[in-house]
């Protein structure tokens, strides 16, 4: 493909809006305009990517025996009513009446279509397993879209639903797909993490979440580089410290002035000692009881764990009027004397001795606090988030911190959605029983910037080889010199002849211009012909990437770029 | 792919509303399923068809130089009140507001994304010719959808927009569409005509719809095959015949009784002639006077022909008030005595004598009726609608009629929306002038229903080789004999490496049923496995299409359909 002929238009800057440098990036190289908040147009670049990573996908999923279908966008209201998601989705969910004054909706995700394409159909055992999936469309009425193709309202999603006699066969579905994920993110080039989700109660871990490494994004998670256990740091299973011995005598407790210190920081840089010396004493409602929480004052509570060990319902901050109800002073509470139902001790506390605490009285704290004498009646949790370093849940080896993009999700349903439109099966036996369900998404034109996000530098995108919308760039410098152009079109030729269709810059315009928008649009090779190399029967080679550049004779650069191109995508 | 393995809900009857031939097969062969009115989930194999229709479509583009990118389905009112069509586009256009109560609509078409997107960025002559395609799901809120995929509400399209700096740069696209949309149908296997829609202003015809021949198309359409003209009966012009020189004395006028016979029919029948013979007397208003037009009791007045010839705005029939105000009478409107201001002669009439006319009292009407005598003041001009046998407007040859089914349409837009929306580009010149725009549709899921409609018969589809989810159906009859499985194993392999990945039915059902499925499913090559054949070393090969069977040896199967697919690709 020439320049001139398709349409790259290149910009200085990025809009202002543009935050993240996916989003800037792909502003700037050409390959996606903004229309409305969240809704975006994919130019020809961009779109060439989409359809890279779409491809990729298809050919994982065909190959795990998932069939490819296309369910309608607009959903009637009716079928929502009947799994009960209509009244709970949130706006989210953009409904609106057709001429006819009908409820439908914008469909964000397809179960209920799903099922109720099966139900019926699908009668017995025999006709089991099946796996349906589709490249879609979707929308969902974010209420701050943002970060351009990261959280947009309208993007396209890979989304599948795996339906099993058994929940043995689901769990063989559920793992099926597993693996697909696995190598759809492997074969992008991407380096990721599954994480696990949830903890569900069916036979251990049915959720994982495939989460993209990089800087900028948004899930916080850890994993252990010796037994492989990865999760975000809400969900992470934090082990107990090898029990460390303490030698000496510990500290007696003693009542310190602290006048005007309330937080963690601030009381740690008053007293010169480290803020995670300072144990934070959060008060909870659970339910209808007081609870305490002991937290290192540079860690952040695991809300979402301590519920779960408390067995509660709710779990919400107490209010000032509940915390003098247990004793405490409010920016001076500490687990000395505190009245509530039940106090929990974070794990990486354990052992510990010399702590400061809140003293429960104006302007003071405790410091030689020593849990396990001053605090003897609490429960020992990792009740704190997850964060390298820390030891592993599963297996006691060492965390490691990394920030995720999520891009794909795979998720054991159950009975859910079977239940609740009816649909059902005969099982070898002859009885009648719902379907068991799992679904699984991946966010295609996410991958797209999680792509980016992994893989660019301060001059533009570095694309891996599998997604790149060309695999190499062909620069003509001279383009009215037509030993220049001969060589271009003869190097395109040949190497559209291998599969390999380049992308060759033929427009009338300074080579530094050309340079720069070589390196932002990103394309993995870049082959520069000029008047001067050509004559003294060379080019130049050069790997987006590493910067590495090579000189050959223009007829050893189609299989050289074959033998890298052919290596890159094995992985 | 195994039957077994994939998902082919097969009917044995197709649901009552089902009413086409087409949406009744690909209900019973399990193509689609309906979700609500004019919404439809494709199941595995239909979305294979429908994949095979875009990736003839997607390299017929490409070929022409187009390049696909994909735009929002949700599109911002904004846009719309800019080109003016917000508040004249009817209720097919579905219109909703997001969670911030911003107006937006589901996007039937994308005239004004297109010119948005573009606006501002292609400044420079230099930036063109640009063509952008994109292959999309469309909502059109249809008051009336029937058919199944023939007037869907959500469908597939493929749009494209050219953007030109010049009507001879914009003729140039429109030619170049026109010929890829030929290469295109032409390639799908179906017999189609491109008919002129409407003679436009600008250096004859620049709207062209493509409409695939069956006999239940909606659009009639006539063709001359001596130079090629094709256009819809309504817009077809119909040349005059030659001089017929009738001999002999024209009967003279005469008054007869025809009590209570009021239409051309009962007239006709009543006095023993052919209703051809009697002349229908139309008195409409032209915006503020009354015409009439003279049309043979068997024709169709044609409206939109007469409206531009009278050049009128609005032409509506007459009310029964005004027809008495001509002087004439309901039921026995005649033109001797008509007081009207023009009164029009159909073509067809010219040179003939001894008709039959109302006249303009009750029960009576005069036979003798000679208009070149009798109505001489009559303008002579197609008004009828075009059928077979009339004469060609262009050369005087013979029209055919066929029946047609919309499947494409080429349109020149001039400079409609880049006049609104303001989209200009720097003449060579240095002027400054709006960017020459057409439009370019294809309904993708409509080629599937159009297909079968044209290629069918009593007991299922005959896919056209193109357009088939695959090419070749196996049934292994006996699927529990391990030779017969092994020979499908065999086959399967065989063909896949040749790009032809066979459909094999390897469940264990009667025979019949496997024959009956095949012919409904409607693959253009069966192949039967059975015991009894293989012992023999026979293996039975069975075109769809023409019901040809012949008896081969296993192992030259992959050789004669090889060469028989390829045959028919080539076309």
């Amino acid at each position: 493909m020439r320049v001139s002929r398709t349409y790259v238009p290149t910009l200085k800057e990025a809009p202002r809006e543009a935050e993240i440098v996916s989003h800037q990036l792909l502003l700037r190289a050409g390959y996606i305009r903004k229309l409305a908040a969240g809704i975006y147009s994919f130019l020809p670049l961009g779109w060439r990517v989409v359809r890279k990573v779409e491809e990729i996908v298809r050919e994982e999923m065909d190959r795990a025996g998932a069939l490819e279908v296309r369910l309608p966008a607009v959903q009637p209201a009716e079928l929502w009513r009947e799994s009960g998601r209509w009244d709970v989705y949130g706006p989210e969910l953009l409904r609106f009446r057709d001429r006819k004054q009908g409820e439908f909706c914008l469909g964000p995700t397809h179960e209920e279509v799903i099922t109720d394409l099966v139900r019926g159909e699908v009668r017995s055992y025999r006709q089991l397993p099946l796996n349906l999936y589709q490249m879609q469309t979707k929308f969902r009425d974010e209420i701050r879209p943002r970060a351009g193709l990261m959280r947009g309202r309208e993007f396209i999603m890979k989304d599948a639903y795996s339906f099993d006699a058994s929940v043995e066969g689901a769990k063989r579905s559920y793992q099926a797909m597993y693996e697909a994920y696995e190598r759809i993110f492997r074969r992008c080039g991407l380096a990721f993490r599954a994480v696990e989700a949830d903890s569900g109660n069916i036979g251990g871990s049915m959720s994982h979440e495939f989460q993209v490494l990089a800087a900028s994004g948004e899930d916080a998670i850890v994993s252990c580089p010796a037994c492989g256990y990865t999760a975000n740091v809400e969900q992470a299973d934090v082990g107990r410290r090898a029990a460390t011995g303490v030698e000496g005598s510990s500290p007696s407790l003693e009542r310190v002035d602290t006048p005007g210190q309330r937080k963690a920081e601030e009381v740690a840089r008053f007293l010169g000692i480290e803020v995670g010396r300072v144990v934070k004493t959060l008060v909870y409602r659970a339910d209808d009881t007081l609870v305490a929480a002991l937290v290192p004052g540079d860690r952040e509570l695991n809300e979402i764990q301590w519920r779960k060990r408390l067995g509660a319902e709710r779990l919400e901050p107490a209010t000032p009027a509940e915390i003098v109800e247990a004793g405490a002073l409010v920016g001076f509470v500490g687990p000395v004397g505190l009245r509530v139902a039940s106090l929990w001790l974070d794990a990486t506390l354990e052992g510990e001795r010399g702590l400061v605490v809140g003293a429960n009285e104006e302007d003071a704290h405790f410091i030689g606090f020593d849990p396990a004498r001053d605090a003897p009646e609490a429960t020992v949790a990792s009740v704190a988030m997850a964060r390298g370093g820390d030891p592993c849940g599963r297996c006691g080896g060492s965390f490691e911190a990394f920030k995720g993009i999520e891009v794909g999700h795979v998720f054991y349903l159950g009975t859910k959605y079977s239940q609740a439109l009816g649909a059902t099966v005969n099982h070898e036996g002859g009885d009648e029983a719902p379907l068991e369900m799992g679904c699984y998404g991946i966010g295609v034109t996410r991958i797209v910037a999680a792509a980016i996000e992994q893989h660019h530098d301060g001059d533009g995108i570095c694309w891996p080889v599998a997604l790149a919308p060309y695999p190499v760039h062909v620069l003509a410098l001279q383009p009215q010199d037509s030993a220049v152009m001969e060589a271009a079109a003869r190097l395109e030729t040949a190497l559209s002849g291998q599969g390999l269709e380049p992308l060759v810059d033929d427009r009338d315009i300074r080579p530094g211009a050309k340079f720069k928008d070589a390196d932002l649009v990103g394309l993995p090779w870049r082959v520069t012909l000029s008047q001067r190399g050509l004559a003294a029967g060379e080019v130049e080679v050069r790997e987006r990437s590493t910067g590495v550049e090579e000189r050959l004779p223009l007829d050893a650069v189609v299989p050289y770029l074959q033998a890298k191109i052919a290596e890159a995508l094995r992985g």
